[in-house]
């Protein structure tokens, strides 16, 4: 293929004459210069441009040129302690490739979030969206390393599942030729009879829940990592939580500099998330509310305000343990010395951002599955193949999901959820 | 975390003693010896115990333990040349975690495929399943590596979409809020949003299509990976297909052999998979197909019986480029020399295995794809966004979806797709 040059890798150009394919992003003029700041999906640079260097025809054009028109321009890289990014381009030839029609919807005033968010195709050109959907993808990409360099198989679960597993509120339902299919909202039960065939798996993909909540906490479409090993109990899954997330914040520290700079990330907030992380039980996690003059009953599940409290009273993430079984899904293993809880535990993020990783240990025994999965309705005929993960060979094991645009919203430090996703879905948000 | 040892990496414990956790896969018995064969998801290994290196009670326990019961044995790993695997483990001591209830229902008897297909789950622990699930994770993982390795950003796409990009008798619908909502065929047209804004793009994510078709090449669930490049021509768009699944077999080669061997695959055919690839038109294919007897009219579609006798023609993948416009779909670019034909490419997989990746340059002109949409019946109002990425900025750019299950099934030389993936969506086929 021909030899491209991409504004991230600017620096190795140092001295050079090079050919820069992107769009205008910003432009101000200095009499007879034209800054121009041009963008190639690979980062920033400023661009600049004297009465004289080129044609004045296309001079005259690059003055005028709308915004996010696409151009290419060649120049020589020089290093520049004043620019932005440290180099800049002195432009010696410019070429349109296409001018923008009108005047660009996105401009430098204030707009509403609506507004942004019903041009979010345009708006993700953004530096601040570019910064946040480069984070996201370095942070996903460390997950799936830390796993496969584990040997973890990544095995995907099925998105049409045929039963309603944790009640049918919330789900999305479709016609499968002539059946109903509801969409999954976690591959847990799958990975199960995965890990029972190949020891340490993950799936990785996309998870719907119908809710009809409007917090900045929720997405109707979401990403979730979940693992599931087999011959591992409750101490083994905090390990691995602990490892991933650490590992998720120190490639983004290591790989995404310049992008949690044009976040203004608080960068010794993500320092701290170094093992170990605080883990206390469910109960502690009450006292600690009521002490936080939050009050709080033993037995309720924590709600998002909770959890915000909770959060802020440590500096890194913390991992609570050992819910009440009445909050906690059928699977959960019971907790040996305590029957009033569950081996299950919930990460939660720093900084107010709260629960980012549930999971916890599965029940083992075939029978007192069944028995709970009967007291909470599930239908028993559709989940044969799940007791058979009891039935042919048993081991102790645990799992969890984690929820991609939580941890990169907590990551990027931003204020809500929807900028975590490229086209977020949401209550009453399905465009574009 | 505590020391665990897997059947995966037994060479590194030559000589010393190992506890091993999984599940019994096999055994003989020959007098007073034991063969068990054991899997720990991470591969097989022949356990030997005799009367009288154990516990007697063990011992009987062994030789009655129930087809996939759980246990660990403990015992000195030794490289046998005659042993499986060419290691095999001295048993000193035994436990049974769980015994197997019942008796398990895959035995080594030949069962229907609707058995197997009905018992997935358990079917998955089984040497052939293992070996195809393990290559779809190496092929999976070799092609997110080539585009992270080389800049792109991974832009998860939407899977709940308001419209319908090409006609909706194939595609799933579900309530939004009030809402017609359809699950995604494809990610490109935001691919073409995002690679506007990051230059290299691409997604990985499931896609579904609600068609009554029953072959051997679909499923109504399929994973893709589909980049989208800016600046880039049908030419680049090629290059960029024939490097990818050379590296996605040139992976799977160099760390899949055993399982390979498994399937007993021909590896001369795939080591032949080597750039560069055959490049020929449809002209030139449907040539081909009149001279090998396959009588074909210019201008139709290749169906899957034509895909096959084009693939046989060639022993590595081949691309056939400049389909007609009537058989593609409105984003094609027009081929300039010859305004029949579109700058569309799909490569046809070898040995008879037909497509298993389709794209090409996308149109660029905002008027001529807003007129194509139009005449085929896009809803331009939904689409306005879409458009948008030629009004601010176009350039020339294209892209490609490559069939992750179709890939796997031609790389494993296997029949049919449906062992392709871990639980298969076809027609009538939601179970387990």
């Amino acid at each position: 293929m021909r030899q491209r040059y991409y504004i991230g890798d600017i620096g190795d150009y140092d001295g050079q004459e090079v050919t820069l394919e992107g769009w205008l992003a910003g432009r101000r003029s200095s009499g007879k210069i034209l800054f121009l700041q041009v963008r190639d999906g690979t980062g920033f640079i400023q661009c600049v441009v004297g009465r004289g260097d080129v044609d004045d025809e296309i001079f005259e054009e690059l003055s005028a040129l709308p915004m996010e028109s696409s151009l290419r321009v060649t120049g020589c890289v020089a290093a520049d302690s004043r620019a932005p990014g440290g180099f800049e381009v002195s432009i010696v030839g410019a070429e349109v490739v296409s001018a923008a029609a009108l005047e660009y919807p996105i401009t430098r005033k204030e707009h509403g979030v609506p507004f942004l968010m019903d041009h979010r195709h345009l708006w993700i050109r953004s530096s601040r969206q570019f910064a946040i959907l480069r984070i996201r993808t370095t942070a996903i990409r460390a997950a799936k390393n830390y796993f496969d360099s584990r040997g973890y198989v990544q095995l995907d679960t099925p998105i049409l599942t045929p039963t309603a597993c944790e009640g049918t509120t919330t789900l999305f339902e479709t016609n499968y030729f002539e059946e109903s299919a509801y969409l999954s909202q976690s591959g847990q039960l799958y990975n199960e009879a995965t890990a029972m065939a190949f020891g340490k798996v993950y799936c990785l993909g996309p998870a719907f829940r119908a809710e009809k909540s409007k917090t900045r906490r929720h997405l109707i479409e979401f990403w979730q990592i979940e693992p599931e090993v087999a011959f591992a109990d409750l101490d083994d899954i905090m390990d691995i939580q602990e490892e991933l997330v650490a590992e998720m914040v120190a490639t983004v520290l290591s790989e995404r500099g310049p992008e949690l700079a044009i976040l203004e990330r608080d960068i010794d907030a993500l320092e701290r998330v170094k093992a170990p992380f605080p883990r206390i039980t469910y109960s502690e996690a009450v006292e600690l509310l009521n002490k936080a003059g939050h009050s709080f009953e033993w037995g309720g599940d924590f709600g998002a305000e909770d959890e915000t409290v909770l959060s802020r009273e440590f500096d890194r993430p913390a991992m609570v343990t050992r819910y009440p079984r009445a909050v906690k899904p059928f699977y959960m293993e019971n907790d040996p010395d305590d029957d009033r809880v569950t081996l299950s535990v919930d990460m939660l993020a720093p900084e107010g951002y709260g629960e980012i990783v549930g999971g916890g240990q599965r029940m083992m025994d075939a029978t007192e599955l069944e028995a709970r999965m009967r007291e909470d309705g599930v239908p028993i005929d559709d989940y044969q193949w799940y007791l058979d993960t009891r039935r042919y060979g048993a081991v102790p094991h645990g799992g969890f999901g984690l929820g991609i645009e939580r941890v990169v919203t907590w990551i990027c430090g931003i204020p809500h959820i929807r900028e975590s996703i490229p086209f977020p879905r949401m209550l009453n948000r399905m465009r574009p």
